[in-house]
């Protein structure tokens, strides 16, 4: 008989549609020893009961408490890792003084490994405690910091997406933190992906480089070329943001007259592993182009409520059958918790669909069909991340990556269907109730 | 000199206007044996040292923490305490399908006393726990769970608000969960206001009842005629929904017509003591009645994005002149913490401002010069639910309540403004940051 290196007996639940999860109220899950799930054994299954002997006789069996369930880990697709000093600040500034004033000064701090060390230490610990097992990163431009968040993430256990910062336009980014040219941006960028691949020779948690243009206004052509040909050259990941706002939105308009996601395309950006963040003024346009190439969303409602000018109509981007996951884009949004974010994914979509202004009549004051449910957006929290990096993770079932939290039921004073439950786990987790995080078969909380 | 039952040395915020705070580094705050604070002496006062030393001496002195603050208790104006084991359910439900299948058959079960202290011992402690220090509760329609919430309310140390829910209409109510008529409705709500100023004989920290028709369309016109008789021959607080959604702005319209508002005042509940909940369909004409009155809303805005149909134009509220504080609205709210709605009021204020509908141009989308800082919703949290119930707390000051908490900043990476750490401690706080809790002087967490 086949022999587990872990096996975890509960309840759970996994998402398997955009709309639809799948509740177990007990099973063995049984992880290899390369960080896989191998087998999930139903409890009526014939072996159930000498499987769950031979882990307790290898000392491999976690069970359970009642109350407690087992969820995939969380994938965070968006988040600026240097920001993490800055969340909750000045979130009712404007996006340039908010950038100039406090975001650029700290990120620019990041020069100093140190500094950068002790932030990224407690940023990735903070996340996995959170239960987010895979974070999609943008770093600054300083490729030793770069270095020193991808180390945090190998320490703490976490499977990290990390991009150097290119940032060369200097009419949109400050002297004190900026590429000095197109070709520094390209060549850093070039650098970090060597460092990273040697760096990943120490580990069995590799690491991700992400060819990461900041957003278009902040890059050159030349740079945006740059990063295009080394997207293709090494067939990386991208990601930027695309048309988060108005201003945004119009800086493409304005500087390129075009849409700022074929500014992206031109240059080679807009691949099928690209991530582009927000997304809230994209237009039909946009979304066919992102459906043909298969580029995924970074749906942010946290940070969109303070930037985006709008609300990003998940219903619509995903009958567009484009990828679609969620991050907290910290410190845009304030919050480092998924958890946050699936519930203002559902609110921000209620009011997309019921509109905002009493003084409009009820028929004209939102958007028909707009409000997503929870169990969506559990799907962009899981599965839609997975995909949009394509990573065989987000679902509990064998063939899937062991990245799982076990998270337990608040407030439970009576009986509860299984819906009910996972409504609660959905609207009642914090970091308190999340008891443990594994990545790759291994715990980290 | 001077001796005082505590003094609590250490940095505080206290809100000081509608959009301003008031930050001291360092000061002692001073508290007198019947739980007020008789005075706040700053660093460079005179007797700084004299009265702290004796405090040492008396062993009354709790020095706080660098990176701990002391805040005022807050005040959570609408909260519905049976429904606190639904929290977080159901909320993808039309208004009738969540009071049909889930809210009502779950307070019907508070008949249960048993069931009943359980649920109220776990929630008076929840709420405590996360820094609110008074809370006005609707119960159910029976009276002897409704005591069970004031005897957890003294057991735990809150200062509650408690209403005896009346709902007598057999057309809106179900058979299993109504007053018998509107004579027994109004019976058991003066039954209670005796029962409970029999118990508040047994305590310092007396509670107080509230005249509580459920809604409009839950009550009868006679029942709405007593209980605004009970409320002038009593002179005690008066609470309910008012003009909560289309749906309800619609059935005074259909069934009176009359404006929601106009019913309620029409039996004399509209009082300078009435505290109605959400009004996010409230209009011009409401507004008027409401400032003219001094009648407060509980602004809920979590609930809101589920029940509301728009958001509450909180800053058009305040330029009228109408008293305004926060609920949570358990469990038409999920949240139990009012720092949640705190953000979440800023949220929907912005999201109100900037509009939601990325198909509409920028200059269409919202509505302008409606965003709330952080500072206006703790106003709310804090003065605004103060003034509304017509107590003298909500403020670190000489003559008010000693009702406060001490929080710890998350996540202090480098050298912060006041304003800076503020916001932090508004954005971040969660339970697990709240370290001390005081109602009328006396710990209680
Ligand atoms: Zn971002
Ligand atoms: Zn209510």
């Amino acid at each position: 008989m086949h022999s587990f290196s872990k096996v975890i007996e509960g309840a759970s639940f996994s998402p398997v549609s955009q709309t639809d999860i799948r509740y177990q109220p007990q099973q063995l899950i049984c992880l290899d020893s390369s960080g896989y799930i191998a087998r999930v054994i139903e409890r009526t299954e014939a072996d159930y009961a000498t499987v769950k002997q031979a882990a307790q006789a290898n000392d491999t069996l976690t069970t359970l408490q009642p109350g407690q369930y087992v969820l995939p880990g969380f994938i965070d697709l968006h988040i600026h890792a240097p920001q993490w000093p800055n969340a909750g600040l000045a979130l009712d500034r404007p996006l340039n003084e908010w950038l100039d004033t406090y975001t650029f000064p700290l990120e620019a701090k990041y020069q100093d490994v140190d500094f950068a060390k002790t932030v990224y230490n407690n940023l990735v610990q903070e996340l996995l405690a959170n239960g987010t097992t895979t974070a999609l990163y943008f770093g600054t431009i300083h490729n030793a910091a770069n270095l020193a968040l991808a180390k945090a993430c190998i320490k703490y256990g976490q499977r990290g997406f990390i991009g150097k910062v290119a940032m060369d336009n200097p009419e949109q980014t400050p002297d004190y933190y900026q590429d000095a040219s197109a070709q520094v941006a390209v060549d850093q960028t070039e650098q970090f992906i060597q460092q990273l691949n040697d760096l990943n020779q120490t580990t069995d948690l590799k690491q991700t480089p992400v060819i990461t243009p900041r957003f278009v206004p902040s890059c050159t052509p030349a740079s945006l070329q740059g990063l295009g040909d080394l997207a293709r050259k090494y067939d990386l990941p991208v990601q930027s943001h695309c048309s988060e706002s108005d201003w945004e939105n119009g800086y493409a308009l304005e500087h390129y007259h075009m849409r700022d996601a074929d500014v992206l395309d031109q240059y080679g950006l807009l691949t099928d592993k690209a991530v582009m963040a927000h997304g809230t003024q994209l237009n039909e346009h946009d979304y066919e182009l992102f459906s043909n190439q298969q580029v995924a969303i970074a749906h942010c409602p946290i940070s969109n409520v303070y930037f985006g000018n709008a609300v990003l109509p998940v219903k619509r981007v995903l009958a567009h059958h484009i990828k679609t996951g969620l991050g907290t884009d910290i410190s845009g949004g304030y919050s480092p918790s998924l958890y946050q974010n699936i519930r203002q994914a559902v609110m921000s979509s209620r009011l997309l669909q019921d509109g905002v202004d009493n003084q409009q009549s009820a028929d004209q004051r939102g958007v028909v069909d707009s409000a997503i449910s929870v169990k969506t957006a559990f799907y962009l929290a899981t599965l839609g991340g997975a995909e949009s990096l394509h990573l065989q993770t987000g679902k509990i079932a064998p063939g899937y990556l062991a990245d799982l939290q076990v998270v337990s039921l608040q407030n439970d004073f009576h009986t509860e269907t299984a819906d009910n439950v996972f409504e609660k786990l959905m609207y009642q987790t914090t970091k308190n109730e999340i008891e443990q995080v594994y990545v790759r078969g291994k715990r980290v909380k």
